[in-house]
């Protein structure tokens, strides 16, 4: 059985992303003409003003910036899950048209730590590439006969997101209850993310490190539940 | 191995569909209020209304219709490339909350009528559920043991969608270049569709039946490329 | 000077939108049948299953349910920002297309407050409804005489929103720093909305009474300010 | 009367547009890994995948690259239309924050064509701007005096849109039958386009230019109507 390996490589994004976002604000604020908004801000206002527009949540100003990730090592069953973050583009490798007969698998960890487990999971892999390998020599097409393969197959995918979307995205999927693939997969994206522009994702987390609680039923522990940081409503929401 | 039957059901759509439709955009043409908007529309001008909106290209309006179906007995190959339509709502069967060890699984047409293959298919879907239950009884979360289900299982989803996406699902999910299996669920999402709002789909086909031609490098012969249809341009086009 | 009158009318929405929403989210969580799907929940089931889904943030299953008012009576001011809320769907009467030569203002009440303040404001309007009609007389363009109306002319509009929409629309307009005129529309939106899907919108307020505190930089004085309730971060968070 | 004078900058784009665009359409089609996707394509390579993407109506991949425009001397009237299009991200110069006593205002070719109109057209304007003066001195907030403020007051934006986005917003915004000022900031949009992207906007033009025919009720002479090009349907579309 081929392993796949996780690779998440930053390819392409806006330039200069944390200037373009505090041009965009500085637009909405000040009345500047577009010649001064070229030239006014120093560095120090530029991160002042993304510190405010994160804190704030005045975050539409984030969205002026794009990042491209190329990914490869991840199963179907994550990328399932990362093409429901809809406020993003996805060019993702077909099983339509790309043989898949040198196909690698993700393992799982806890598969990985059972010996018996991990055996059974390579057997069954490796009878699932041959299977696969005999319906293509057996001319059915490739679309059909990829019904076989599993949610372990490596997939790759050409990802990008603004930077208000990656914030959600990151939120979310860094969050301890998240499926540990996908977990670590944002991670690397953070990492990334943060040598390009770190005035924008140094203070990215799980959602429970934005907002100062956890907002699940359950808390891993990082943070208490609300109800055990808010206090409770007194009363109803009132218009005034 | 159990088979799935592909099961399409509406569960639920914005009432009057076709008149809320018709509504909308009376608002934006006539200089109506509130109260005449909801008078003067004869079904006549609803009809004449819905005509001009679709045939020019004015679909914004279409939005303001929804749709809801539940859908089953497709294959995660299907719901893969379903949700890679973003403007529309998800709600999926998880694979991570649900055990699967009752799983069916779908058949491909071209794999069914290869009485060799359909064995050999039969026993692979067998054996994976065997070794699903086998990872479940060993304590593998379910999260885990999914990976080695394959594209073939199973699931279940229900969809949300506005006229002005199903218009776009429709154009490219029933082209015969489409996947047979998201083919067959598009043709029966449309009867459904036909039925409570034949104003706005009773002229629905693939995107060809619209364009009058065919904008694929190849035709499957229902209607010619556009090469053959649109004489070539002579000169670019010039900003006058 | 005519004066128009806000007006918000709830013209069409899912049926039994909680209903809606609780079966597409029983849809993930349980391997069930879409028929068993239609008949399974009673109304206590969909009652705690809504209150689970938005307490702890699964909100993608909201957009299942979607409402359409017709508004009149609104300023261009409002709408402008109305429609950067950009998952919705609008039909605006159009400027380009509607004679607005009975045009009527909406009046900001601090003008309304201030006598010699209203006699100029209503003097403009008379004015510039005067130098509209002379315009159009000369032969004109309504699309070009339009570009001396104020932002105070009445407009109308038909709005669709799907309920997570809405609850980021009331979450940010019936803030108190919201605009006074989008605040007084969002909270006859509400009323309609509280009649119909009382378990979605009945806890719905400004985003602090969400939250339990204000995310901006000063408070109202509802909610006291995040860093007054959220004891400061002692560390970073790191990934583990 | 102060006069705006419209201007269209280019801020910031993805790096390399069309390289992005055509490695992530290769990600798609090939069975390459994220090495291969670097340096596997030439110039020619991506001059021929962009063109088929364009061409057969691949369009999704054309999101990968982003542009960003910052662009002054426009109209509220103006500004009230682009925002309609919602995949995009906006900042405009806010008339609740921004003072606007020094506003410029932009005319109307067929107001300036006409002497009488366009000395009324002044006079209406300057006699604002003094209203609006004494407004603000008077103490009323600039979120209301902006009330009085007409269409024609010149607003700034910053606008991002991704490729696909742009041949959206060209397609309609370049048709003579689109507002004469948004048509002229749509050419001169796709001006700073072509000069970073020739191979993606080269062969942009209004709607008709893609389709070969004109989608509208009536044509302005460019291309035929639809239904003097396309043989009439002579029968309906039958699923097959």
């Amino acid at each position: 059985m081929k392993e796949a390996k996780l690779k998440v490589e930053l390819i392409a994004h806006t330039p200069d992303p944390e200037r373009t976002i505090a041009t965009a604000a500085h637009m909405c604020y000040a009345g500047v003409t577009v010649d001064e908004l070229k030239t006014k801000l120093s560095d120090e206002q530029v991160a002042k003003l993304l510190k405010m527009l994160i804190t704030s949540g005045h975050h539409s100003t984030l969205e002026h910036a794009s990042f491209t990730f190329a990914i490869e090592g991840v199963s179907r069953a994550l990328t399932h899950q990362l093409v429901r973050h809809r406020i993003a583009s996805y060019s993702q490798q077909s099983q339509r048209y790309v043989n898949e007969e040198n196909m690698a698998f993700i393992v799982p960890p806890k598969v990985r730590a059972n010996k018996e487990q991990l055996k059974a999971f390579e057997e069954a892999m490796e009878q699932t590439r041959e299977a696969y390998k005999k319906m293509i020599d057996a001319g059915i097409p490739k679309e059909d006969a990829r019904f076989i393969l599993p949610n372990a197959v490596e997939t790759r995918i050409v990802v990008t997101m603004n930077t208000r979307a990656l914030f959600n995205f990151l939120d979310h999927r860094l969050c301890t209850r998240a499926q540990w693939e996908i977990r670590v997969m944002a991670h690397m994206m953070l990492k990334e993310l943060k040598k390009v522009a770190p005035g924008l994702f140094n203070e990215r987390g799980p959602i429970c490190y934005s907002l100062g609680y956890c907002p699940e039923p359950k808390t891993c522990g990082l943070y208490p539940l609300k109800k055990d940081v808010i206090p409770e409503k007194k009363e109803k929401w009132k218009y005034e």
